[in-house]
């Protein structure tokens, strides 16, 4: 895409917008931490909670693990969670992820906060959408949100001033594909 | 999204698939970044070619530098590319583009190469896409390629194995607000 702006036309994060990367296409995580490989780039400091990880030793976090001005916390579990089942301690982690993101935006440490999977949790239930809506409609104005994740509910996109729906065009699962180490996680 | 599948049931990229990020939405080269990002978190080796950025101080690229396993080109001109009138020079600079990542793929020197905004560069005609078909039809299996940008054509979306549509749900710009240095570029 070429750029319709240039750069002194640009204006600076102090308007920090809600962004949100759903659908069930791949690329809503990676859409994330490219924004914010970028937003290092500029100096700007980043946290990304992740809601439904765990401690699975993910590629990105070993990277982001070595980069400055970048925190991450992982919550969650490594095992799959069950919509039609859900845990009471899954439910207990994703609270404690809403509450450590809450306390990460409003402490005006970062630029830049990333809920990993929060879409989901909330569509699972894992955790009240309402306390999603609640922590958007408190944010201080000049912190950008990146929520990620799939089934966003229709009032989070309402809230959020850029939303990108990640189509499932083509995907090597349906070819019989895994999850490759490396590429996927 | 919580993974389908653990660990010890992944494959390593010894089959490198063919991945397009299109549409008009955000994310297209973010998810790439994204990607790379994990990546390099795993040791791999990656080469980006971006054949529309010139030598605009992305971001990104100020990040890119400073790690390691990871090299990038730049081609083409920071004005903005009138698909009504295209320039002899962009034109050129484009192929060469293509030159570089033919040569970056068959090398095999690294086990991913992005070639971002190659889908914009066809589609406009600043290159044949029967040359990018070509270069889809040669790359070597463990070769992971990332093409993004919109207009994918497609005979590329008919060759690659993973391909996201990111669909502009609403977009900042419709609200009037420019891109902003960090976080856009």
């Amino acid at each position: 895409m070429v750029k319709k702006f240039k750069a002194s036309t640009a204006i600076t994060p102090a308007t920090g917008l809600i962004e949100i990367f759903t659908g069930d296409g791949k690329g809503k995580t990676s859409a994330a931490l490219g924004t914010v490989l970028r937003a290092l780039g500029h100096g700007l400091r980043v946290h990304i909670v992740y809601f439904m990880k765990g401690d699975f030793p993910y590629g990105e976090q070993n990277m982001l693990s070595k980069l400055s001005n970048i925190t991450f916390a992982t919550f969650g579990y490594e095992t799959f969670v069950d919509p039609a089942q859900v845990k009471e301690e899954e439910k207990k982690a994703a609270r404690k992820a809403l509450d450590a993101s809450r306390e990460a935006i409003l402490s005006l440490n970062y630029d830049i906060v990333v809920l990993d999977e929060v879409n989901i949790a909330a569509a699972w239930k894992l955790i009240d959408v309402e306390d999603v809506i609640k922590l958007l409609q408190e944010k201080p104005e000049k912190v950008e949100l990146i929520l990620t994740g799939r089934y966003a509910d229709p009032r989070l996109i309402e809230l959020a001033d850029l939303v990108t729906e990640m189509g499932k065009v083509k995907h090597p699962y349906d070819k019989g594909v895994l999850s490759r180490k490396g590429i996927e996680y």
